[in-house]
């Protein structure tokens, strides 16, 4: 009765693309950081995100080398905004070498309540309002970087004397193969920052509150990878022409956007050349550098968990529905990004081309449309790739479908 | 030291296009069901959602009212995946004469948790998981419409002699603005129904297991007007060929997507034309008819109140910037849907041009592009008209900006 097509391509399955060291098949079972993802969906069911603070670590540990081989000071601050998992942020804490990049109240005390202390956090909020303000007044030791005029005249109404860092815009942006959903300056006018021709006001609001502008930050898009190193360049280029007015500057923080692989077309961020054009710019200016990665640090850290719950054909389709659908991980849906998904298990030797679906009455509830697995059977365990971040820290209860379950292996 | 433009243009600020009897200004304030917003948003705070079940009640009365003047017999079932609140649920519970469209398990447990009878709920679930089932399967007197030859196999293992329902895709699709991520069916292949050409095989599961097929489902798109009209007198005339085929038919639940209003463009759904079209294609088939409004019976039913945190140029723009972000309703950012602001108090008169920015640190989180507003200062109170469906309900936690309240007006 059932017509299902037979999966008719051989499959080279040894090697996708996005295997490495700690999270690759094993005897065709795939595991993180050594853990089988399928004893995992066994034990506590599905969705289930699994995260490896070891690739946390492994991808901290990576930006420090390059960045130290800047011979410049720096710091890092994990913008916890990409996953807010307080065992996470425990583990990121108790590290030591990181900080946190905050931009809400409660992401502050989210932060400290995983043992972030002040000095390690810094704040840059957009639409800050009065009630937030009166928060950060509160919070001695947190470095602020204030993005509009207005935030320059809240803070200096309270802060009178003290070092703050501001914002700028410097018209340039950049994203994951130009996307301009994730670019945060650019050409269009946008909602961040201090742009050039504001500077000068910026300065006198400064100077009328007694503010000592000493750190400049700028955030200019989100995942960018090598093809987008020119216009990184570009950026810091124009970042020191709002630095060189500003003077007495010692930190500029360059904020995240470091991006990864999604497909098989995308080659890591090459960061010697990445850390080549930061030395380039700042060698010898005495400026602190700092970076606020979240993508970077998390994204290839966790993956997600869902059940196989039909396949289907569909006129010249072939549909695999999961139990779990874009609310728990948006950015397939809204903001066009690839999906990888793969079994958790490898079962057969042949490949089908499959649309996958997930549970929610919408129609851009798809997480990938015509792609090339492993074949797979109802019940089986599929396993979305690069989950780690802005994926639950995004979720929704669209539907009473929010529900899902973390693992941390430690 | 400021640079805020001036208001420059004068307004005609006594009838905003949206306005009706129990959402209009009065002495410049803007009421709902007789409450002046303002005073919530001081009692309050901000952000908040503010609904009126008497709207809710007077657009059920419409249908109902339309309805009935096609002779034929009807149900209206809420989507309760627009809006779950639940002194909502609880109201329409209480009011008998609607039920409930319900999309997964935990959506069914609220509905009864809010009083409405196992008779009263209509379940249509996509990509339901064996977990679900087991749920489904224990609910006696729900009417179940099954979306996939998997969904009839999975249910008629258990459900031997029981009448069901299924749901069809015609092929055509309908959706606000002719929105292609609105679309629930059409040209490009989506996950909802059972094609025609699936009929003979779902006919033969159905006698397989021993399911008697008396109902067709149907949903098409979201937010359709009266330009989507003739697509739908199309979809209608194709559900027909489905009846036809299927035989002993005797439910027919239309789907919801019937639109309001989001822009002084768009004229009221004419529900005249639309029951005509239905008249014209079930009299005297001894159908019984079901729709499944969420949008039409909710969204023009509730309101946001944000906070006006700071007012600014920038480049060419002015800003105007709000303590709440796209995590809250968001159909704005990701939707492309428009957003219809006005302050919650009018002071002066005159209106300014301002591009309204949310607080999550994300380029989509604009509110609404260059449009004209009575003028506004900081610590002002804005409102978001049409924020009764699909905002509170699809919010996230997003930069832990996810807090709002939700006041009930009965």
């Amino acid at each position: 009765m059932n017509s299902i097509p037979q999966p008719t391509t051989n499959l080279m399955l040894a090697h996708p693309w996005w295997q490495r060291e700690d999270l690759k098949y094993i005897n065709r079972r795939l595991y993180l950081a050594g853990q089988s993802l399928e004893q995992i969906a066994k034990q506590v069911g599905t969705p289930t995100f699994v995260y490896s603070t070891q690739r946390i670590r492994e991808n901290i540990k990576r930006l420090r080398v390059a960045l130290s081989q800047t011979g410049l000071e720096f710091d890092i601050y994990y913008a916890m905004k990409a996953n807010r998992n307080p065992s996470i942020l425990t583990h990121l804490a108790a590290n030591g070498d990181i900080g946190i990049d905050a931009c809400s109240p409660k992401e502050v005390l989210r932060a400290m309540s995983c043992g972030f202390s002040a000095e390690k956090i810094s704040f840059t909020g957009t639409s800050v309002s009065m009630d937030d303000w009166n928060f950060l007044y509160r919070q001695q030791g947190i470095k602020i970087n204030l993005d509009s005029l207005a935030a320059l005249k809240n803070y200096g109404a309270y802060g009178k004397g003290k070092k703050v860092g501001i914002r700028i815009n410097p018209a340039l942006g950049l994203g994951y193969n130009d996307n301009t959903l994730l670019r945060y300056s650019g050409t269009e006018v946008t909602k961040f920052g201090i742009y050039q021709e504001q500077l000068d006001e910026a300065m006198a609001i400064a100077r009328f509150y007694d503010l000592k502008i000493s750190r400049v930050h700028f955030h200019t898009g989100c995942g960018y990878l090598n093809q987008q190193l020119p216009v990184w360049d570009e950026i810091l280029a124009a970042s020191l022409e709002f630095i060189d007015r500003l003077g007495n500057i010692n930190e500029v923080n360059l904020g995240g956007g470091l991006g990864v692989p999604h497909t098989s077309n995308d080659a890591p961020l090459d960061l010697s050349n990445w850390k080549k054009i930061i030395h380039r710019h700042f060698k010898g200016k005495n400026i602190r550098i700092a970076i606020e990665p979240g993508d970077y640090l998390l994204k290839d850290a966790g993956v997600l968990l869902l059940q196989t719950v039909y396949l289907e054909p569909r006129r010249d389709k072939f549909f695999l529905g999961v139990n779990g659908g874009f609310n728990l991980a948006i950015e397939p849906g809204f903001y066009q990004m690839p999906c990888e998904p793969t079994p958790c298990v490898i079962k057969g030797n042949k490949k089908i081309k499959v649309t996958i679906a997930g549970n929610i009455n919408e129609s851009v509830d798809i997480w990938a449309k015509d792609i090339d697995i492993p074949e797979m059977n109802t019940g089986d365990t599929l396993v979305l790739i690069n989950a780690g971040a802005y994926a639950s820290a995004m979720s929704s209860n669209h539907c009473m479908r929010g529900e899902f379950n973390e693992i941390v292996i430690p």
